[in-house]
């Protein structure tokens, strides 16, 4: 394989991301060129996280201006298919709209923009999130637990949490990943345990609901997460099996720390109780891939998010402050 | 399919039993005429859970008499093997022990009656467990959340936990259950899924993950599981996951219930800390059948079980007893 580019780029007229999809048995690049096809990528996961998508959508509203110019009923149309995607993450929807506000000449400048303080915003969460958790931890290699994808593939480069745990890595205070699978799509077998691989960073991988177990037997030091919205109130959205590691944590007195960019901040969203948990239907749970699992028929629930209450969070990380809720902190 | 026999059975001079790894797909079974052949059905899981390999290990008993004659060295040998076949259940340890303790002439009949007990405790186990749950529940049509494969497949038939939601939809009392998939080994997809179909009990699926958070948004009303070894405290080693789904359960408010078999309970065991947890290794978790989701070489940590504390656990149902431990009850 080469050396991938960065998750998300703008080339020349159109935009290429790495199809997550076909990871980690291929590497390989989508252009896109249209508003559906942004849609669609989004939709089917191709590229996924929440800042990640937050920037495919600000490059899916240049798209969109390119095509049909900007203030006329098919651009807002495609801006207003593009917002609502995917309900979650907050960050698609507040992209949508930044690069939506600004003139017709300024939206690649802007979408730049939005890319560029992403990628920014991961190298100093990491830098502020490994301060926090050797601070937690004590000064001494850390054994960190995640869930998901919250690396370069779900960002631009370098991540979220996993960007806590590469620049642990780094510094020579990793004793080992513990990556949690995460079903129903395995974005953590998938693709955190590629990105561990490619950075040369110890890692082992477990079942989801493995996880809280091996906490309370101290497998883990820290728990580190991603988040698709924080709440004003600070309770987190985050991909489902997050609030069973929550209760995993706190039983165990692990500290459980949450690492997202400010823009996955939602300070228009009360509580937990107000985000929109997207179902993505009984598919993704009763098989993978062309692999089935359960009988033909069979009927699923399939939560793709979950919400951890502000009150199982030690910690939020982000490129501008270490909010610690364990400590009485407010957002 | 034809109609299924019992999971397990002696036919003249072997033992048959259902070929649980090709499930759903094909009802198949396997005829077992040798010790080695028993105790490769028990460790790649084509009969499994605890009074199921209860029974296997009393016939693999009958077996081994039948070629070395007791009291020989191979005799010894053979079943000092199949006791060892896997560590976590006491069901098997018990049950070769109990088959091996009697006259050569007097083994099958006591593997037999081992067979009979516990088909007969199922039932009770269904009856007395749907009792409680309409107690604990109030008297209306319950929706009921369980994980792996407690079924007439893990039995002889009926099963445990899965007997109590048969007996509580045979009454008309059950309104949904909702299964566990039960990752790595997907029993709940497979196995449970396929059992609750042909009872015709209204249910859906979840991944492991999302179980916790559906308790926190009342999808549940209880929480049934099974058991692979009860110890004298309560403690309650079961298929990983379980302890996740008490920790839910408590935090939801939700009852959550071990139904198991008195030949599960074992007094000679402290507590949980003194339970061998077998880890099953990683390629179990780093895919499925042939379809492998993780990078080349990753390495995995595999508890197939874990244990919850008897301080998250409600109550046991045995085929002779309602263990209150919510109101103080001991073993």
């Amino acid at each position: 394989m080469p050396e991938p580019r960065t998750t998300i780029e703008w080339h020349d007229d159109h935009v290429e991301l790495i199809d997550q999809t076909l990871l980690p048995e291929r590497l390989e690049y989508l252009a896109v060129r249209d508003v559906p096809t942004m849609i669609d990528a989004i939709q089917r996961l191709a590229v996924r996280g929440a800042p990640a998508i937050g920037v495919a959508g600000g490059f899916g509203v240049v798209l969109a201006e390119r095509i049909h110019g900007s203030g006329t009923p098919e651009f807002t149309q495609a801006v207003s298919d593009l917002r609502h995607a995917r309900p979650t993450a907050v960050n698609l929807a507040k992209m949508v709209d930044r690069v939506s506000a600004v003139p017709a000449e300024r939206m690649l400048a802007e979408a730049e923009a939005i890319r560029a303080e992403e990628l920014a915003a991961s190298v100093d969460m990491g830098e502020r999130g490994a301060d926090l958790v050797l601070d937690l931890v004590g000064n001494r290699p850390v054994r960190a637990m995640t869930i998901c994808n919250t690396g370069g593939l779900a960002t631009v480069a370098r991540g979220t949490a996993l960007a806590v745990i590469q620049t642990l890595h780094e510094r020579g205070m990793l004793a080992e990943a513990i990556a949690l699978e995460t079903r129903p799509l395995l974005q953590g077998a998938r693709l955190t345990a590629w990105e561990l691989g490619r950075m040369g960073a110890p890692h082992r991988l477990v079942v989801d609901s493995a996880a809280p177990f091996l906490l309370s037997r101290r497998v883990a030091d820290v728990v580190l997460i991603g988040a698709d919205r924080v709440a004003a109130n600070g309770d987190t959205a985050n991909k489902v099996g997050s609030f069973s590691l929550s209760l995993g944590a706190r039983h165990a007195g692990v500290p459980f720390v949450v690492v997202a960019p400010e823009s996955t901040v939602d300070m228009s969203t009360v509580g937990g109780a107000d985000i929109e948990i997207e179902d993505r239907g009984a598919a993704e749970v009763c098989g993978f891939r062309d692999t089935r699992f359960a009988p033909p028929g069979t009927d699923a629930i399939n939560p793709a998010f979950d919400v951890t209450p502000v009150g199982l969070i030690t910690a939020l990380v982000t490129e501008a402050r270490t909010v610690r809720f364990d400590r009485g902190d407010r957002l």
